[in-house]
């Protein structure tokens, strides 16, 4: 069974772990959000994209959901005495992954041969896509004292803590960004297409507005089943909610459904929320109940099953 | 008392930390050898300068010589995982330094403002300038099976440990490099200009190279004073003696004056090595013979004294 997944950054790892436990590495390709891609110290981060390969090679810090397992902050430290803003904390094992991208990149080497080197040298079996070898950066209009401004992603989620009001999401650069190569054929060559438990406007949102994304998720005869990062009205983690009302989008599984209604087959939400079946229902989406909230090792493993059987259940769609 | 000093890397910290203790910080120059910048995981690292400023600063890890004391070396051993050359070792402290300068370089700061900066933030008083903006890099011939191979400075030095054969030094970019801002007003301004103890040919040699900077040692007023790096037909530490060999010179005091005759007035060298007045009578360079193997603070302290006593003793030249 070919997987597709499209991938953010915490929730989406948990999932991908337990995706990968139930399809051999080279079926599965992770197409990543890398709208929150950063400049840090002059580096090139991709935290998305990290996160997800950090999770799938065992190494990722669990308990932060971010970074290296055991990692240490010595040179964070050395920068914040040089006066360097230290508020993206990158420790000194995670810096050889920025160092050896931005190398690369700077070498002319596209994003995804990049990040196709990082995940290999990682270990990680499954294949691993940015949406795009083009720049896209999501930013965030936040309302100021004097007047509105404009963040880069990572400003408004870690410099600010996701604390000030978002009026506004862009995705700047993606009208003219293409998708990285493989991302059409493994949204069009799947046998199921996940849609993984991540924000859907600033983790999921940036992969959709690569012109041919969404249409390729319309076209592909897979069924494509999400699994809901809303859970009884509020978001597992991060910042969805309020950046979903900012999308004018209510924040529930059917909000989620709504972001997604064109081209989605169904959609896990949490058993507390299975009341919402007819709304989905109205919007062509079927409801399937599951523990979504991944708390450990089995209970993301159960969840990729229960992804794979609602793909399986609803068969190819043409 | 207002001292210029030439400066490489080892040698030349500990004699300016013997000056720094005996002149107030500014009415110290130090002009800092650049030909032996590196870039290291797409970072511009200067040895030399750093090795000054760390030691000046009090934090130079004085068993290594280079580095910063304490530091550890985990990016190192993750950069190792990736596949990366990690011949030149980059502790997680010192990278701050490097992504700090190569920040800066790339926002188009000059090498001499990036140094100014660090030299102020690291909380060192004297001032410290490189030889030049402008990219010189010391390459050293070397035979190879396959016929001559070019090496860059840090190649041989660190990566080979200088165990291959040295048959030529050039410093590439220096003909058309300019003294960065101040290096030649130090130089004619100084009430005394001190040579460290440093490898003619590729740490003193690189300086010399640069437009200007001889001229303005011919022409200063100033007594020019260098401390010789060879003791008794050896070097202190390091390669100076292989160097000086394929220079053409002598390895031995008389061989390091003659590298600095047009220009100098004495030459501090071993009391054991005394014997050489003659030679460097000859050359016009007066011979002051002193403890020149520095192996505390204290003697670092003697040492600089005695080179001030030797300046104020020569007197003006004109």
């Amino acid at each position: 069974m070919r997987v597709a997944a499209l991938a953010g950054g915490t929730g989406a790892a948990k999932l991908l772990r337990g995706l990968a436990a139930c399809v051999p590495g080279d079926a599965l390709t992770i197409v990543g959000n890398t709208g929150d891609d950063a400049e840090i110290w002059g580096l090139h981060v991709s935290p998305d994209l990290d996160t997800v390969a950090y999770a799938l090679a065992g190494r990722l810090d669990v308990a932060r959901g971010w970074g290296l397992a055991g990692d240490t902050f010595r040179c964070l430290e050395a920068m914040a005495g040089l006066g360097a803003e230290t508020w993206f904390n990158l420790g000194d094992r995670d810096l050889a992954t920025h160092l050896h991208r931005t190398r690369l990149l700077r070498a002319g080497v596209p994003l995804s041969g990049v990040t196709r080197d990082l995940a290999r040298r990682l270990g990680v079996a499954a294949r691993l896509l940015p949406m795009s070898d083009d720049r896209v950066r999501t930013r965030v209009r936040t309302p100021g004292p004097g007047g509105d401004r404009w963040l880069d992603f990572q400003e408004y989620f870690v410099r600010d803590k996701a604390l000030v009001e978002a009026l506004e999401v862009v995705y700047e650069g993606a009208g003219s960004a293409r998708p990285a190569p493989g991302v059409l054929d493994a949204i069009a060559g799947a046998d199921a297409v996940v849609v993984c438990p991540s924000n859907p406007v600033t983790s999921v949102g940036p992969i959709l507005a690569v012109p041919g994304v969404a249409e390729a998720l319309g076209a592909t005869a897979a069924p494509v089943v999400a699994v809901s990062p809303i859970v009884g009205g509020a978001p597992v983690s991060g910042p969805a909610g309020r950046l979903m009302q900012a999308r004018g989008l209510p924040v529930s599984p059917a909000g989620v459904a709504a972001a997604y209604a064109p081209w989605l087959t169904a959609l896990l939400v949490d058993t507390r929320d299975a009341s919402c079946a007819p709304e989905l229902g109205a919007l062509g989406v079927a409801c399937v109940p599951a523990d979504v909230v991944m708390t450990d090792r089995a209970s993301e493993v159960a969840l990729a099953r229960r992804v794979l059987e609602a793909a399986a259940t609803a068969g190819r769609r043409r």
